[in-house]
């Protein structure tokens, strides 16, 4: 079920009748209803549903062959991803050890922290009385809303954060042991050594390793990250809460947030530090900035070797958002005719190709 | 879950707390990996999702008051319903007497009949080469195919169907007692009578219940919804293969495919003729005419009582297709804040839809 | 510019160097706002822009490529089209007799007409009080509005065109005459004749024409067309407020809307009438029942020789309306490689790719 | 015409006729195509045209009122808005110094600074055979290649630019002389001072500041923002080739990217360090990270008070690059009922809306 597997020419026709070419085996069918229905069912049906319906399927059957072969997976989700119910499936893939490189934006990471300590509530519908809204503290996601009280909680949280890691003793040996196949940064992330004076300079990833360790919290995704070295990537943490709350630090012009340091890392992390090679995988939810990130490093190591995007976006904007993975062939972040896109809401969709992907079992 | 029931102006806060007015109740949270996970987890942890994910489980909710407050169901497809999988899932709710009245396009009707004869088969993905499809006789759905051999036995079969009813001696007496509320035009319906001199004037939805009788075919949905009384419409019926079969036949000219008589009866649907008076709500599966033809008859009867559209449309474009539910409130097509809209494609959705709205027991 | 004309293959470079084989030339390049900007300067200046820019321009060259070769011009749009200002605009095609036949819906056939009586209005955006607008006879279309008045005075002037066909003397010779080319269906047309008893049978395509002879007014679509021999077919016409009319019609048993002559008419046009053999060219605003009604008929004489479609339908939804050119060529619809889609709002595109394509001089 | 201002409760009626309510005044119209046809016109034709022509106009009507306020003016793009021709209208903008602040992404950078050395092509469409393209050195985005040779003479590029400022004795007063009302960050601007050690700690504006000096060529749109003090602001700068050549540059360690600083600036910039105080504007073309950082930088002074958006993202995902500004009200992002939605793709769109905003004379 793979984008652009069947590109023939009539050059390849020689010595093949047409019959061969096209050689068409799997009736599209739906699912059986009658009876009994379970979720196995379910996922199975999905296999020669058509349209969509069969892209659920590959996208499952991709994952399985990513872990089938101890390939490793990058995860990649926007920040409403966290926002919505998704985080719950993204903390029992951390937890479990079932990816093993993060990459979210600036929301991704605040709104797993901010749940932490207080809910975000649904909202009726998409469309509000966003004035009123405003007037009375609720700051609306789409169908979602967050209090202000939740943000005064994570400010709070944060100062006493930046404290500790400005103010205190913080060791980051921890972190480079874990970490410790970046050992070419192991020089550059001590904290408030001689050479940087008054200045600490830490990258995004370690900001989110500490801040993991500090939430201490079973829910979190990036508690888990913490507990199991899965090293999580945001270039543009300081884009949100997160970033105002350094904007009015008081010891702000102390803190040095590097991105140099983690796009070494993230650019080396394709080849692992591994005495066996592995191959690499991708799940991506939404697309932007995580979506090129992970694509990006890719490139480096010839390509991903599996690739399952899960977004509405459209080629034909040119974006890097919606662009199809066939796009990425040419720039060789993929390999050739490797991957599956859903074309779809992730909130929807997850739910049944994290399951299929990860927990059902198919004997 | 309604979309625009939270509309409150400054006005209605009068004698209210803030507090009052947004008493958020329902926190976001995903469904939980850990342990068993059934089927029933998966569609009940849809509630609390947020995203679209809430929106699937309100429009299984919207079904469930539906079928609750045995509302009459208008069911609305797309072609490309029936020739991915959704079709064997429409089969059920026709074959169960799950709804009243269908509504779809011409390739909704053919390939119904059509799928009877000879399958349609998965493609490896939507990019294809068509031209060598073209070449070896596929014809090319997204990433379904069909080859030209099912048209020629959809011809046979039309060829005969014509025949049947154009030089035969059917009766329609069945048809219009089973349909007899629609009385008005009893007198229309005769065939071949003398005051039509030698032309057979016969609506669509005549057509496609002698189409649902003469396949006989278990697999079909026009066969249930003959079998059950379940009136198809489909006004443009001739815009398809069944259409082109009809301009290449032989006694053309005698054969009139009257839409006249068939918008009269569907502008009465939502009326009935049981002497209780029963709600009405809808389920439409993408755009375009067939979503137009339900909602445009529930204006008579002061709109929808429940609606439930499935579909990517945009209210951007102002098409019919993609009008939010709110623009049909307007119009006096559904009723005050009624509805739910799921934003995605429905043979990823409509099977979650339909096994937690028709199939799940609730306990 | 057109889709899928690179398709090589590693086969497709014997005896070529790579560098042969994608030898870009166009650089893309933005339009000069300095200096003097024209809009000549602007259509021009799309050529190079990349993205959906580009599409635009190959667009035009793709209508000035059918008007150089005098091929006939389907035109196709949905009703939204004339709800907008876009009805201005193919008006203007309609009194130029720049278009051939055209293909729309119930709403593109009475809107037109209603507009001749009274205005639609701009509202102030898409998102409005929809309940109130209801309750004050607003009828909402995205971000534009329509009393309930103008629809009483379309049913006074559908009563009196219908007691006009129904009941007056009407002469179909003339409709004949102008359509000769058809002579297959001259003897089915002839209003009230002995065999069809007390039974009027009427295309769609007729009662359009007989509409925009009615109207008799030079700001209409129909009006022109009717004048200027240009078909238009809609065969869903029943779908909408003419639809309606025809249900609460006094004598509407005697009314036949008659639709399997018109899919033969419309089938046959792209052979034509004509002594030299004419080649084909399609314009699509819009997808749904008008994209597929165009590109059925077309499939009968070999596949369109020109295409442009505008709209913003993707083909991940595996539905006609979004359906790729490259999709419509596994069905003989388009010839091989030709055709353009811009992907986009009409609203916005269509009178840039109009004066491009039909008014502005290229020396 | 903007979203969200009729928003009439029951309430809002006492008083009122309903007519006053919704006293709908412009009639919906399109472009007179007859006679001479000039810019002018066809920019004011978009006025009442409905659906998004209309937005069209509002969007220009937006900017025009930034301009007759003196309000600043932010600018945010996607890269593909510099991959494509949209750059020569951006570079015309900061040329004459018609906005204040940019917001791009890593691509927006370093292909404006690859186009002075080596041409973006345009390619044949968006289907391509992407593994011949990788094959022949061709990196394709949306309908448009790069070489790879430009990748190299970027490299090349970068390795000098690289060399001058970690090796070299740049100095950064001229900057901060610039950009002086940021004072609080002069202490930390210096380069190669004594507390950092051997370190050189640079902002991604920073470097983006000298890259627009290095580059000194007049096509640059980087070239123009250096000239003319307007601050560029690239969170994540390194998400591309800008950070693939940092990873890879040997005397990486001695340089750290600190986002810290940037967002304290670029959360300053609403305020200005003007003394009179300058209302805030937004045109933003594309959405993700460039859009949220905009729109969250104007929160802390109060929201934006003119805003265009550009873009075809729907509010349906929950994620901010597709929310509507009226979910952005909800968090202060911008103020009550202002601001324009134009739902389409940039190229097409940005050349009139720019055109009609900044350049046409309107008496």
């Amino acid at each position: 079920m793979k984008e652009n597997d069947i590109k023939h020419s009539a050059a390849d026709l020689s010595g093949k009748t047409k019959e061969d070419v096209f050689n068409f085996e799997k009736e599209v069918k739906g699912p059986d209803f009658d009876g009994c229905f379970t979720i196995e069912m379910l996922i199975k049906g999905y296999e020669n549903m058509g349209i969509q319906g069969s892209c659920i399927y590959s996208a499952i059957k991709e994952i399985r062959e990513m872990r089938k072969n101890n390939a490793r997976i990058f995860l990649g989700f926007t920040s409403n991803m966290i926002s919505c119910g998704i985080r719950e499936i993204i903390m029992y893939l951390a937890k479990n050890k079932h990816v093993d490189v993060m990459c979210t934006t600036a929301g991704g990471i605040e709104e797993d922290i901010i749940k932490c300590m207080a809910p975000t509530y649904l909202a009726s519908g998409f469309v509000q009385n966003d004035g009123l809204l405003r007037e009375c503290g609720w700051n609306r996601i789409g169908n979602m809303v967050i209090n202000n009280e939740n943000y005064f909680l994570f400010e709070d949280f944060m100062r006493s954060f930046l404290d500790e890691l400005v103010l205190g003793s913080n060791k980051y040996d921890e972190y480079n042991k874990k970490f410790n196949y970046i050992n070419l940064s192991s020089e550059h992330s001590k904290l408030k050594n001689e050479e940087n004076g008054n200045k600490i300079i830490l990258t995004p990833s370690k900001l989110i390793y500490f801040l993991g360790k500090k939430i201490n919290n079973q829910s979190s995704v990036l508690y888990w990250a913490y507990k199991n070295g899965i090293i999580v990537y945001s270039h543009a943490i300081v884009d949100g809460s997160f970033g105002d709350m350094v904007s009015f630090y008081n010891h702000r012009e102390k803190l040095v947030i590097d991105i140099s340091e983690d796009i070494k890392c993230l650019n080396w992390e394709p080849f692992g530090n591994e005495e066996t090679k592995r191959k690499n995988g991708a799940i991506i939810l939404g697309g932007g900035l995580i979506k090129h990130m992970i694509l990006n490093a890719n490139l480096f190591n010839n390509g991903l070797d599996y690739c399952v995007l899960i977004n509405n976006g459209v080629e034909y904007e040119a974006s890097d958002a919606g662009a199809a993975l066939s796009e990425g062939m040419s720039w060789g972040k993929v390999k050739n005719g490797k991957g599956i896109k859903v074309y779809g809401e992730a909130s929807i969709i997850f739910p049944l190709v994290a399951y299929g992907g990860f927990k059902m079992s198919w004997n």
